[in-house]
């Protein structure tokens, strides 16, 4: 379809809809994507961004003029307009503020610290003062119902802007007309600081039950509100980093990182990685003599290294998990690591059966020096590295969690690196005293 | 404070709020929890459970008498009480809803398959036949406010409570009084079966921005709605699964799990890595002599594997959050492995140097056998492991995908299995080639 007829296109999508057109960007190379998307009109344009998520509008504008960007930014709602802006890269997006109306407030509302409420915030909501009439408050929504896209509540504010209180869209439906705004607020509205951690927005709106949380800056005045919309969002970003985060990959990341973006965002993790596993070469080099005598227990170095790793990350994503989740009762903590012992001891006894039985079964078909006594030295290494593994992991979450650092950013490579460690200890230390 | 004087702690915890009590139960061990929740009176029994979600109510009220458990579930909102009993042993459950009025319609709740929307969906809600007007739908609406919970939309259906359309709140509020519900109507409401996919009906609301998606049984008939709320919950539940499936763990894993479940929920993991691992051992085995003759080699084998799994890990979970939040182009997807390779590069060139350099230093301390020939080995190894193992992990889910499995699923276990196997050989390849 697309290789140069430039009219013939735009003309032929120009009939389309949104969603339809970016279905098929979906499908072009990303730089044929960006050529095409430069050659639709500008209504056309917006359906298109309305369909994407703003923080992704960057990888299909980085190539658009400023002009053009303006002009799109001039005629998206505000809070895309912020969030398209935030994603593309900074000098770029501050050109475009300099030749907008108002680049002070453009500037103020991109400088939220990320992930804060101030980020997520929805700056569109409807505010009055409270002398006003729910009469008056209904004549103004009718008045204006054409801008209104969504209404959650209407704020009742005093003359400095700062809140007072709410009324739910039923309260001015149930309530008679004359009643004053100030008579019929709600106040059981929490409204927290823009600077105030999305985590803990959406801990207070979980903990409290609550629908709307208010956004208010230092002096007090309402910026804007966070809704169960926006819940959903932090709910969902903050899994994503969680995710990646144990994965040893920096939260920004995304599928569209360029190499050297890559490189600053999983490097420091390798590097940590392998610093781990220079310590359990280092182990190793101390059982030498070990080895040279017995070449064959090498093969069973990733067995032991295997269980420790995946034993380690799943009891540490199970805690974790029930950390995030507030689903950690701190009065039972130790029975929560009691269960995790007896699992453990469960899987290493079932692993290291089956391990064993495997070596003496092939030790029937290969020469193996010692079948039963190699059996042995694995089973036992088996359980007691499952075992380890898995308390260690399912207790490093809990303790980093005490010292307040966040447990998934820690734990891929705290856990990986002292199981490997262990790991490979325990199984020399065994095969030292039963083996030779 | 909880010994044994029942009377005593009950009259004082009377008046405490639901928040309070759970604050305190948090923070004994299970079994004492369990029993102060047994003394407390239904009223605030039921303000502790308010606070808790319903999904670990079972935690809770595993040891209560059927009787008590019977009052609770009469005087609990129907959707907290279904999520209730479905956290309880299903025996339980089946002997309380016995004892229930319309045993029928309560079983039909429960029965809907775990992850389907309607598992998910809300049941209460607003629904009035087409002929009415907007008076007679406020008029309602006031006579039943102290009923009504959450108010999201109001719908229309005909005589058969088959779905016709929806009003939003406002609609109410700035539509003329007389006009009638059928001419006033939204018609782009979305409407899903109720065993469609939770996971289908977030990307449904996602890609189509919607506020409120309808659920309707076989017969078209309207049975509930998720609102921006349950689709909160559901993003919520999707990302811990996500997470819990790629760490090897049952979705279903809990904190709360028992040492058997513990075992039915992570055994059959460990024992595909194990199965992973001895592949990885009995590749090694093939170049027993090699390392037969330098018994150093050995300790290299954790930085192998330990690279080979982190920079796996690290391309797949990235490529797997594309893939659950739709971030991934089709058209694009040359384009994204072959950033891949560059970051790969990158990644592999900087360990590899960096590794090499250390060999070389520590070489200078204690007496290694052909340092440089040694450094190369293990440079050469750790790029082309990091390259193969971050390209593989970036494609396998993508494979996955294609074939309709979850990547998530898989993941783990089949890129850490195939990475410590391609790493181990990659790396006595080179050794048997370079440093012998």
């Amino acid at each position: 379809i697309a290789r140069d007829e430039r009219d013939r296109v735009a003309a032929a999508l120009e009939s389309w809809s949104g969603a339809d057109i970016l279905a098929l960007l979906v499908h072009l190379r990303l730089k044929k994507a960006r050529r095409l998307f430069r050659w639709l009109g500008d209504d056309v344009s917006l359906a298109v961004l309305a369909e994407l998520d703003p923080r992704t509008h960057g990888i299909l504008l980085e190539r658009e003029t400023q002009r053009r960007l303006k002009k799109l930014v001039c005629r998206m709602k505000r809070d895309e307009a912020v969030r398209m802006l935030a994603s593309l890269p900074r000098k770029m997006a501050g050109e475009i503020i300099d030749g907008l109306d108002d680049p002070e407030g453009w500037r103020r509302d991109l400088s939220y610290r990320e992930d804060s409420a101030g980020e997520a915030m929805r700056r569109g909501f409807l505010a009055m003062p409270q002398d006003r009439t729910i009469g008056d408050a209904i004549e103004h929504l009718r008045q204006r119902s054409d801008e209104i896209d969504r209404l959650d509540a209407l704020y009742v504010v005093d003359e400095e802007y700062r809140l007072l209180g709410y009324l739910r869209v039923r309260d001015l439906l149930l309530t008679p007309p004359e009643t004053r705004l100030g008579d019929a607020l709600r106040l059981d509205l929490v409204s927290v600081d823009a600077e105030t951690d999305q985590e803990e927005v959406l801990r207070l709106a979980e903990r409290r039950n609550l629908r709307v949380i208010a956004v208010k800056d230092p002096e007090g005045r309402l910026v804007g509100t966070v809704t169960p919309r926006e819940l959903a969002a932090i709910a969902r970003d903050e899994a994503e980093e969680d995710m990646l985060m144990m994965a040893g990959v920096d939260p920004h990341s995304t599928a569209h990182d360029t190499p050297l973006q890559i490189m600053r965002r999983r490097l420091p993790w390798l590097l940590a990685g392998l610093v781990g596993a220079a310590g359990a070469g280092a182990a190793m080099a101390g059982f030498e003599d070990v080895l040279a005598q017995a070449v064959i227990l090498a093969s069973f170095i990733p067995a032991m290294m295997a269980i420790a790793g995946n034993a380690g990350i799943q009891a540490s994503t199970v805690t974790v998990q029930a950390l995030s989740s507030g689903d950690v009762w701190s009065g039972d903590i130790l029975g929560r690591l009691g269960r995790e012992l007896g699992g453990a001891l469960l899987n290493g006894l079932s692993v290291a059966v089956l391990a064993a039985i495997g070596i003496i079964a092939i030790s029937t078909v290969f020469t193996i020096e010692n079948p039963m006594s190699l059996a042995l030295t694995c089973g036992a290494s088996l359980l007691t590295v499952t075992t380890v593994a898995a308390v260690l992991g399912a207790s490093i979450p809990l303790a980093l969690d005490r010292l307040g650092i966040d447990p998934a950013a820690a734990m891929g490579v705290v856990i990986t690196t002292s199981n490997d460690i262990i790991g490979v200890m325990v199984y020399f230390a065994f095969a030292q005293a039963i083996y030779l």
